[in-house]
């Protein structure tokens, strides 16, 4: 049961190049593909000749050709021809409403005729010259919402990632959760503490003493259907932490966008989007390297999560203070996905 | 549901020799080996006494001795001795007739009693001096039916072959679908073309000008319950095609047996029968070697074909003029199903 | 269905040091760790903060510290503290009874009030110093009671391990099984044979002629739930044989302890405790290779055995007098498993 509706990330850029991606979002097998003037385009990845998979095919003048006998489909799911062949009565397939932007290929699992390109949030980080962005992939074997749980309760940093992010200052800051508008934001402030490696690193790599006590912040923000974006930095002590000035600060945002696979799998496209020194790209390379390892963690942990809930389906967990942004985020996104059904055409009984 | 009462290709000569051979054929756990005077035997692969894998065992004196505790099997699938036991109320397995003929060692997976040799087909090719053989054993994840529809349909050639093959005047020229007597045959001929890489080496092989202009044919025979021969090669243009004189033509037979395994995997043996230099057995490795890699690329999309039949199992399939191939073989194997079980004895009610 | 209330062999004791070990028993999830004063202890392996594993956490004071979370768990699997929480009122797991001795660790999966550990068997091979032992834990995909018939039918020495510890004579003498008490016992003894290489070379490291007539015995005792030690050894021959003088014998006892993972799997601890050179450690490390790589042999065999009891449900198995050992220990263990059934509180009606 996913909220369909909706814009979900797919793949990179870098993904889709040449040839055709193959992959599985919400359920439903896609093929993504570049075609006309060079510009994205999603179809099922099903040939409604005898059902090979296209994206084993290839682009011929802009549509995409099946790899077994030659039938063309163009992006809007029709077929365009075949050798020999009339292809007017052909059965379509589903196109999908798909858009190329901040270096993601997002797309709309459901009725392509509602897909609003408005509503694909608006990445400041991603367009600006004074931001830097370094991200990678993960194929993670569990429910996606294991993975908003994880990032709307920084707690875990604490005993997961102790010795990069960890600190054990994190476990003994209160967190505060809200809604706010179709966000839910959970955040925790450490005053007056030693920056943990990673961020040592970062206050180095920006100039200031690291050595220097810090107000040290996280702030987790996560809006429907799957994307978790989480303020994170340290100032000088005193300094209006994340409102301080960015001469005495080193700030990012830590990047997360779930999709979901099937119901027990995701993609995880996770990634750091810094502002400072955003020109320096071996440091760009660096922390994507320290990011990778570091969430690597997290999906060992993740997949013994899901292994778990299947071994022992009828525990009921606890939901406690630290676990409100999950509990919260899980809620809105239940409340989509109940009026997405509601407003779905019924059946007609009889 | 398989058609039982039948030959089916189940291994090669090559593959049965000192020590026994457990295959699955038809969803049936079949063991071979060589008995008495060297003649290829085939049981259930279950040893009566504790079930244990007949195909771990050793051949003994003629008849297959259990690795466990050495029941001893005849070949009849009647228990003949086991150390310190009297075996004659020992409960018999299944004995299957089977024939060593052609290189292939043939298994008919239902009535024994109604096994008769003479319905093997005549393989010419396997016997002559004329013609050399060189093939391969490739272990597919798909229904074998979705191989015949391939092999009965060569205009993938044109797309998943592109570059051997392949080539576009395939797509040009239409195929003719028919039925004779137990055969489906479909052909394709192009004439006055320039030969596909493959064939060009072909013809330099055969001593001919690779660079004249060519007729082409493709005549492929399906045969239940899943063999398919196909007449392939080229001439020099206007010479006859198909019927021309040898000397001024290449030919071959493409080999195909499609042996079910379960209802989504099969066992295929490919091979090439070559009507031309039969003592070259370079050429004929490198002829195994290159097809081996062509039929590699059929291995690929068929698999993600039968991954996509799972994912959208309501979709139906169109039915071309070149699908009329494998849609009549289908037809013909259904037939031939659907006689066999009205034949069968029924069960009694009461 | 296994029996619940019984000590199972969980680990050795180098299996759980500084980390802690999760591992499935009876089809329980269990994490095992050292906690307060080096002593073992077993949890249920699901933190009730958000169901994450726990053995992926880490032993903290004595307690198992969640790696999520935090979340810390005593022994008695009631939460200990968790950081900025009260815990008091969190869910406990349930705690396992749990005895290390011998160098393992024994569970009892059932109910831990009625855990007695006078109730694990006595080893005197484990703690006399005139004994050696040296062993391995193999995972194997069958159901343990199959290994259980295979260590109380050794006839099979003569197939599976011909040229080790199988000789012809084993075959051609006959077995002897008897209820003893909680014990099923299966012997054999072969009188006046040549020993075979497994033997022979226990007879040099023992300084025995190695070409001497021998009486060779094998006595296997099965106790519930899955525990057969075999006596096993040679003496010279018309020495009185297992009741001989150590001087003209070499014997050991093959440790067999089968704990069921799953209705399909278990893990197999087996070993060799020695009567004969017990400070030489060399000879302890190449028997253990020896045995090793003989019992591999058994593993490759029940695996198969296993894959058939599923393809053939239906078939039923012959009960020989050789398989008199295993029938009998099923027997007690299915008597045993009816009685703690019947034993169990009820569920009210109503």
């Amino acid at each position: 049961m996913f909220l369909e509706n909706t814009w979900y990330v797919a793949c990179t850029t870098e993904e889709v190049q040449d040839k055709p991606l193959g992959r599985r979002i919400c359920g439903q097998s896609i093929v993504f593909y570049r075609g006309k003037e060079n510009t994205v385009a999603a179809l099922e990845d099903f040939c409604p000749h005898r059902g090979a998979a296209l994206s084993l095919g290839s682009v011929c003048e802009g549509n995409l050709m099946c790899g077994y006998h030659g039938l063309v489909m163009g992006a809007d799911g029709k077929a365009v021809s075949m050798p020999m062949q009339r292809v007017g009565g052909f059965p379509c397939i589903k196109s999908y409403a798909v858009v190329e932007r901040y270096g993601f290929i997002w797309v709309w699992p459901g009725d392509p005729e509602r897909a609003d390109d408005t509503l694909i949030p608006h990445l400041d980080w991603a367009v600006s010259p004074e931001w830097a962005f370094g991200g990678g992939l993960y194929h993670i074997h569990c429910d996606y919402r294991l993975m908003i749980d994880n990032l709307m309760d920084l707690t875990h940093e604490a005993y997961v990632h102790a010795g990069s992010i960890g600190q054990d200052e994190i476990d003994e800051s209160p967190v505060k959760t809200r809604k706010d508008g179709e966000q839910v934001v959970t955040s925790r402030t450490m005053e007056n503490i030693i920056a943990p490696p990673f961020w040592q690193a970062a206050m180095r790599a920006n100039g200031l003493d690291d050595a220097a006590p810090v107000d040290r912040w996280q702030i987790s923000r996560f809006t429907a259907p799957g994307h978790v974006l989480i303020d994170v930095g340290v100032a000088y002590a005193g300094k209006g932490g994340f409102e301080a000035d960015p001469a005495v600060k080193a700030s990012a945002i830590v990047v997360d966008f779930m999709t979901p696979e099937t119901e027990d799998s995701h993609w995880y496209f996770w990634g750091m989007a810094r502002h400072f020194k955003p020109d320096d790209q071996a440091l760009t390379a660096s922390i994507r390297e320290g990011q990778g390892a570091i969430f690597k963690q997290d999906l060992a942990v993740l997949e013994a999560q899901q292994a778990n809930r299947r071994t022992f389906p009828d525990r009921r967990l606890l939901a406690l203070n630290i676990d409100a942004g999950g509990v919260q985020s899980r809620r809105m996104l239940d409340q989509l996905i109940q009026a997405e059904r509601e407003a779905a055409p019924q059946p007609v009984a009889g």
